[in-house]
């Protein structure tokens, strides 16, 4: 067992992030969440982030806020209708948050730096990152060097911050069975680009349709409740 | 005269932000003008940031709350206090924010990505930085190397961004001067990282003593008030 040492690990309430917390866990830090509250349609991802964050144990877990709808340029923000029907079809998708991860890092970067860790935690995925400029692993490099200039570590030289990213080359089957071998819950997450107002997922956006492959490919039922006609997981 | 195109500037409402603004108009962009409300204690800051971008004239101007409050780590914005008396005395200060300029220019790459724009302008300055890490030239470029890997122009290739620091090997002294060329009023400028309640500059923080030794070495009279006794400018 190593030693335990703080960790920020970026939780978005998702599959992904639920697992990469899961991980690092597993790998011994002791994780301090942070989930960014940043205007996003589907606010359950944030009821979501902290029953997650309740349920594995975390040393604290902050929502920051941060209104993105500000800047627009997204369906996730904005009143561009999120697609559906025709997902996964190449390009980047609408639903692409400018320089989202880029922030989010650079939030995570700001609260690791205060703790005194050299450890960030983020949940990207370059298989089935659905065209997202910012889940490259070229690009997660360029922020680590970046970020190793950017503090008092890159002047004092004590510490080398490093961006774990312990999914980036699981498809979805591989996260959600990383997931069940260490016990996770996924009746706790939230994928949906587009919930319905009762709270059930509409099984139609990329997000939806890339988690349903994932537990339908892993042998598995999906825990949580999805819009009835009830979408097919035959892909 | 260059052809107009967007640009983000970061304004923060000081001297160094200012003339970026102004040398951005005076290159021929259109500027968009983007002030953080990170949970600083000098607020007026923000009030100093809407005079200058409404003197000098932009397309717009987006003040963003983002409180870094939540994370604490420097006298700025908690409650650590601001040295008096002792300025630049080597190492890297308690006012230094963590990670702020990283967070700050994610945030304009996000509103650059949105609004097809190119160019980030960023006042800072590497000769009287104050020893902030983040001020570095190699810290711009590693920056700059990242973002172009973040967006949709890494992917697309269509783009190229651009983080220009017209301050970066300025000193203060130079950078009035040629404010002063452009026809920059610093009388709108804050700069005090710890004002009087009646709006006067303390005069002995960092900020105030590095300002107030621009304005000696240029010969020129800083236009904006001080709190009694009246500092020296004899450095």
């Amino acid at each position: 067992m190593p030693q335990s040492r703080n960790a920020v690990v970026l939780l978005s309430g998702g599959i992904d992030s639920t697992t990469t917390l899961a991980i690092a866990r597993a790998e011994g830090f002791t994780p301090h969440a942070l989930t960014i509250r940043y205007g996003q349609r589907h606010v359950a991802e944030i009821s979501a982030a902290e029953r997650v964050a309740r349920a594995l144990g975390v040393a604290d877990h902050v929502v920051l806020d941060l209104d993105l709808r500000t800047f627009g340029g997204s369906a996730l923000t904005s009143d561009i209708p999120v697609p559906q029907g025709a997902p996964l079809s190449g390009g980047i998708p609408v639903t692409y948050v400018p320089a989202r991860n880029t922030i989010f890092l650079s939030l995570a970067l700001a609260w690791a730096e205060v703790l005194g860790s050299q450890d960030i935690f983020i949940g990207v995925n370059a298989l089935d990152y659905s065209g997202y400029p910012d889940c490259r692993p070229e690009y997660i490099e360029a922020f680590q060097r970046m970020a190793n200039l950017a503090t008092r570590a890159g002047v004092e030289g004590a510490q080398h911050l490093e961006v774990h990213t312990p999914l980036i080359s699981l498809t979805k089957r591989q996260i959600i069975e990383r997931g069940r071998e260490l016990g996770v819950d996924y009746g706790m997450t939230v994928s949906c680009y587009d919930p319905r107002s009762d709270g059930t997922a509409c099984g139609a956006c990329d997000a939806c349709v890339l988690r349903l492959r994932g537990f339908a490919q892993a042998g598995m039922q999906d825990p949580i409740r999805y819009a009835s006609p009830a979408p097919s997981a035959s892909f």
